[in-house]
C-alpha cells in the first residue's frame, strides 16, 4: 500500500503544474478510450456481476454494480462536461499589496492526492478521476471487492488515455488489494493521502471515523426536513413536498421530514397525506388527531433518514418550535420553509444550521449541477473544508504567493 | 465534559445571530473589563507563577507564564483591533441565479463551537476569545494546568463582559478540570465541538492526531528553507537570511535551513556564514568544502524544526534539485526564493508546495497580521479547510442559501 501511495504522491507534483490544455486532453482521451474499450470493460463487468449473482447479491445492488452500453456513453460524456468546465487551478481569489510593498496573492491550487472509497457502482471510478485530474489532483481509488474486475479496466482504459496525453499515468491509482486490512491502512498512509471521501453508506462513514489518521471529509446522511409555514402557499407546498419526498426516495437530499405550522395543519395535513399515497407517515399526536392515517412515530423516527417511501410528521405551534425541532433532529444537510412571509423566511435561512437552505424550493436541489458546479464530488456534511454539494473548486486549497523586493521583518 | 459541550453547543446558536455590533460591543467591554479587573487577574497570575516556581519550571516558561500591567494592557488592545476588524459572518462570497429560476448564494457562517487547546500562555485566552467571539463562534477553552488560576481570572472578567453587551455568557467556556482524562474526553466530544485547534508543541499536536475525533486544523513544524538562486542579489540575500533565521528563532515561520545554489556559493557562504556570527550551521559536504566552518549535518538535521540559533545548509546544483531539496524536507509550512530570475521565481512558487511562498522576501512574513488578516488565530500546516496563516475569514464556513418561488426538480 505504501508503494501505491509513493506513485500518487509523485505523481501529485507533476499533476500541480499539468496546464489546462493537456488535463483536458487527457479527459477528452480518456472518454474516447472508455468508448473504444466498451468490449473488454462490458465483459470485465460481466464477471463481476456473475459473480456477485452467484453469492446472492440483492438485485439492487446487481443493479448498481452492473454496465450496459448505455451507462458507459454516459460515463465517457460526464469526462467530457468536466473537460469543458473552467480549470479551478491558478484562480486568484484574494489580494493586495502590504504597506511594505509586499504584493500578497491567494491562489487556488490542487490538494495533491484525493483518495476516494467507495461501494458498488464502477462508474465513480471514472467520475472521480475526472473530477479529480481536472482540478489536478491524482485520484486514489479504492472500490468495492464486488467491482474489482469492472474498476480494473476502467482504470487500465483511462491511465493509458491520461499517459497518450502527457500526464502521469499515476494520476490515477486503482487500489486492487480489496481485502479488509488493506481498506485500514488505506484509510492511515499519512504523508501520502491529502484528503479521503468516503462514498458510501454509514458503515463505511463510522470506518472513517474510527480508523482514518488522514485528512478526511465526510458525505453523511441527510435528514431532510421541508417545513410548511402558516402562510404557505399550498399548492406550491404540495408539489414541494412531493417532489422532495417521491421523486427520488432513495437519494441523500431526498425530504425524510415534514413539518406543518399548527395555524394550517387541519387544512394542509389532510390534502398532503392524500398527495403522499403510497408514502407510509408516521407523526406525532397532533398530526395524527388531524390525519388518523399517519401512524405513531418513534421518538427515533424524527431522527431518521430512511431512504425510502417513509415520512415522519410534525406539527409545531409557531416557526420557533419548528426550526428548534430541525436545528435537533437534522443532520445539517438541506432545510426548506415553505412560506409567503418575508420575516419567516429571513428568520429561517438565518437560524436553521445546515449547508443548504431553500426557501420555496425542493431539497432536491442540494446537488453540484443543480446549484451549478457542473459536476460533484460529494456532499460534505462536516462544516470544515467545504459544506453541502462540493464541485471542482473544492478539491483545491489555497496557498499563498508573496513577491517582493527585499523585505524583511522589523 | 458533555455539560460543558452542551452549553457551548446552546450558545453557539445565539452567536451565530448576534449583530456585529453587539460583538463589537461585547469586545470592547471585554477590553475594559480585563483593565477594570487587573489586580485580581494579576493576583491570580502570581499565584500560578508561585505555584511554577514551586515546581521547578524553567524560566523560559515562567515568562511565557506570566502578566504584567504591560501585558494586560496587551491583551485588552488585541481585543479592540479585533472588534474594529470586518465582521466575515454573512459576507456573499458567490451567487449567481439557475437557468430555473432559483438565486443560489453562497454566504460565510460561524463555524460553531471552536475548541482550542493551549498551553501555557494565558493571553490566549482572551486572544482566542476575541476572534471567535468577532466571527460569531463559541470559543471551547481548555488552557494548561499551570495557568489555571490565571484562565479563569481572564475567563470570568470577559464572560462577564459578553452578558453585559447581550451575548450569551457561554460565548466563552472555560474547562476547569485540567486532568489529562479530561484533555482526551475533550478531544472527543462529538457532537459539541465544530472544531478544535491546537496551539502548542509536538507533544499535543501528536496527542490530538492520535485521540481527537472531532474535527481539527493542525498547527504544526515550520522547517522553513530560504533557497538563494544562482541570480540572486547577494546583499538582499543576506539581509533575508539573517532575518529569517536570527530576527525570532523560536517561531514556526523562522528559517531552519539554507539552500544555496552551487554557483554562487563559493562567493556567497563565506560571507553568509559571517553574517550569521553565533548561529551553529551543520551542511551538507559541499557546503563543508567551500565553508569549513561549518559542521556535518546528520540526515535528521535536514527535516528539523530546531526553533534555536541552528541552522541545516545545503548546496544543489540547480533549481530543480533545490526545490525537490524543500518538498522532501519541508514541512508545507513557508519558503522562499531570492532571485533576480523571472523564470526561476515563477518555478519556485508553482512546484514548492507549501502554505506560503516568497519571492524576495523574508518567511518571517508568513504571519496573519503581516498577510492583512488583521489578527491570526494559528498557521495551519494541512490542506484541507485552511491553509498557512488563519485570521477570522478561517473560523466561518460557508453556507448555500436558495431562494425559489415553488421550484421542483423534474
Amino acid at each position: 500500500m505504501t508503494e501505491l501511495g509513493q506513485r500518487a504522491k509523485a505523481a501529485a507534483h507533476l499533476m500541480a503544474t499539468a496546464s489546462t490544455a493537456v488535463k483536458n486532453e487527457a479527459l477528452r482521451l480518456g472518454a474516447e478510450a472508455l468508448e473504444a474499450k466498451a468490449d473488454a470493460i462490458l465483459a470485465a463487468n460481466a464477471c463481476d456481476v456473475d459473480a456477485a449473482r452467484g453469492q446472492g447479491i440483492s438485485e439492487t445492488l446487481i443493479d448498481r454494480l452492473s454496465l450496459d452500453e448505455k451507462r458507459l456513453v454516459a460515463m465517457a460524456t460526464g469526462l467530457r462536461t468536466v473537460a469543458a468546465l473552467p480549470d479551478p487551478v491558478g484562480e486568484v481569489v484574494a489580494g493586495d499589496v502590504r504597506p511594505n510593498g509586499l504584493r500578497v496573492q491567494q491562489v487556488r491550487a490542487p490538494i495533491g492526492v484525493v483518495a476516494i472509497i467507495y461501494e458498488s457502482r464502477p462508474n465513480v471510478t471514472s467520475d472521480a478521476a475526472g473530477l479529480c485530474v481536472k482540478s489536478g489532483n491524482v485520484a486514489f481509488l479504492r472500490g468495492s471487492s464486488m467491482a474489482l474486475e469492472s474498476n480494473m479496466a476502467i482504470a487500465a482504459a483511462l491511465r493509458e488515455a491520461f499517459a497518450k496525453a502527457g500526464l502521469p499515468e499515476d494520476a490515477l491509482v486503482l487500489v486492487e488489494d480489496i481485502s479488509h486490512e488493506a481498506a485500514a491502512e488505506f484509510m492511515q498512509l499519512e504523508g501520502y493521502i491529502d484528503c479521503l471521501i468516503p462514498r458510501g453508506g454509514k458503515g463505511l462513514i463510522q470506518s472513517v471515523l474510527e480508523h482514518a489518521t488522514v485528512p478526511y471529509i465526510i458525505d453523511g446522511d441527510g435528514n431532510c426536513h421541508i417545513y410548511v409555514d402558516s402562510t404557505a402557499d399550498l399548492e406550491m407546498a404540495e408539489a414541494i413536498v412531493v417532489n422532495a419526498k417521491t421523486q427520488r426516495p432513495s437519494v441523500c437530499n431526498a425530504a425524510e421530514s415534514l413539518v406543518v405550522h399548527a395555524d394550517i395543519a387541519d387544512e394542509f395535513l389532510p390534502r398532503v397525506v392524500a398527495a403522499l399515497d403510497g408514502v407510509e407517515l408516521v407523526g406525532d399526536r397532533a398530526s395524527q388527531e388531524i390525519a388518523p392515517s399517519i401512524g405513531a412515530a418513534t421518538p427515533e423516527d424524527f431522527s431518521k433518514e430512511f431512504l425510502d417511501l417513509k415520512m415522519s410528521v410534525c406539527v409545531p405551534d409557531c416557526l420557533s418550535d419548528a426550526i428548534a425541532h430541525i436545528n435537533k433532529h437534522g443532520t445539517g444537510h438541506s432545510e426548506a420553509i415553505i412560506t409567503s412571509d418575508y420575516a419567516a423566511a429571513e428568520r429561517f435561512t438565518q437560524e436553521v444550521d445546515a449547508a443548504v437552505v431553500f426557501v420555496n424550493a425542493s431539497t432536491r436541489f442540494s446537488d453540484g449541477e443543480e446549484l451549478g458546479y457542473g459536476a460533484e464530488i460529494g456532499i460534505s456534511t462536516q462544516k470544515l473544508h467545504a459544506r453541502g454539494p462540493m464541485g471542482l473548486s473544492h478539491l483545491t486549497c489555497i496557498r499563498t504567493i508573496v513577491r517582493g523586493d527585499g523585505q524583511v521583518r522589523g
